[in-house]
């Protein structure tokens, strides 16, 4: 008996399929669902099929949705002349947290990653033009990830877009809120000093 | 709009309440699920749904079995007069791994823990009492865990077999081999002192 039974060794087997879960994690994960009631494994086995099959893409935005559009796009109060370009639907829900927003969003479904053989066409960028030529959008605030595949997104969008007399802005970079300026790295008080404003 | 649409967030309700899945890795998770393809999200739920269904304690040992007998309790070639009480299937597992014990098993379902509300009620005890009168056991090494717990269990058990005229042994505690003197804790040095050995 080198493995678990083989029903328990493939459930573990499952588990280390996600991003992050390690062998001892997985079978620390596998023995809790054994201790689940046959209602709750049920539960969490539904759960599972129905976010596979219940859930696509928003026609319009490429934001998660189990509808053709998206609350956000189908939404006629929210100010459709703004589109908020994101990597994934996780930020748009972070920036739906501050309820500042009445724009619209345009999931690009990840960042441009040469490195990783992601290009412009994996990229719902198609999708975002389309949305131009249509609709009588003004501005388009570009919100990829501070990260170096994100500032390339950025960079590669604000060059597209800039001819079709569009504004093109990108969130602000500085010293986060609460935060401490002997820990701000020299990259962020670099952008911070480069982006103040009179107050 | 402050949650995911509802099948994701279901989702991710599901995968917090795994044991050690906080919000952020349960959100990471769903997410990953969304990526499988039908065919893996199919397997995955199918898995979770078998273990439960197909998985259930052994009629002798208690240890988790798909079959009456776990294949350890019916294996004619092992020594049905050891027994080797463990707290949970993985100690099994990790026994079974030496290849050096040719004995049986008993799993106890966890240790005692008054704090817990875990008595020797709530653990498999009778079971184990009962082999003990049907059969020709001579020994039973106790395996739980050098843990409080697993050293009050340890201690239950030996006073509890002790007067059926059985040898009651325990795994002997030191130094762990690879390890170094300089970083043992002292209760392990006094342990690996007490128990030396002429060589």
């Amino acid at each position: 008996m080198a493995d678990f039974v083989a029903p328990l060794q493939d459930l573990v087997d499952q588990f280390r399929r996600l991003p992050g879960i390690g062998g001892k994690t997985a079978v620390r994960l596998a023995f809790s669902v054994m201790e689940f009631t046959d209602e709750e494994a049920a539960a969490f086995a539904t759960a599972i099929l129905r976010a596979k099959k219940d859930i696509h893409l928003c026609e319009c935005c490429c934001n998660i949705s189990t509808e053709n559009l998206c609350d956000i796009c189908a939404d006629e109060a929210r100010d459709h002349s703004v589109i908020c370009v994101v990597e994934d639907a996780k930020a748009v829900l972070a920036l739906e947290r501050v309820h500042d927003y009445r724009g619209t969003y345009h999931v690009l479904g990840g960042a441009l990653s040469p490195m990783n053989g992601v290009g412009p066409e994996r990229l719902h960028i198609r999708e975002l033009l389309s949305r131009l030529s249509d609709t009588t959008v003004q501005e388009v605030i570009v919100a990829t990830n501070p990260t170096v595949e994100g500032e390339a997104t950025a960079m590669y969008l604000s060059r597209l877009l800039k001819p079709m007399n569009i504004t093109v802005s990108r969130l602000a970079y500085g010293i986060p809120v609460g935060g401490d300026l002997e820990y701000a790295d020299e990259v962020t008080l670099h952008r911070a000093l480069e982006g103040r404003r009179p107050i």
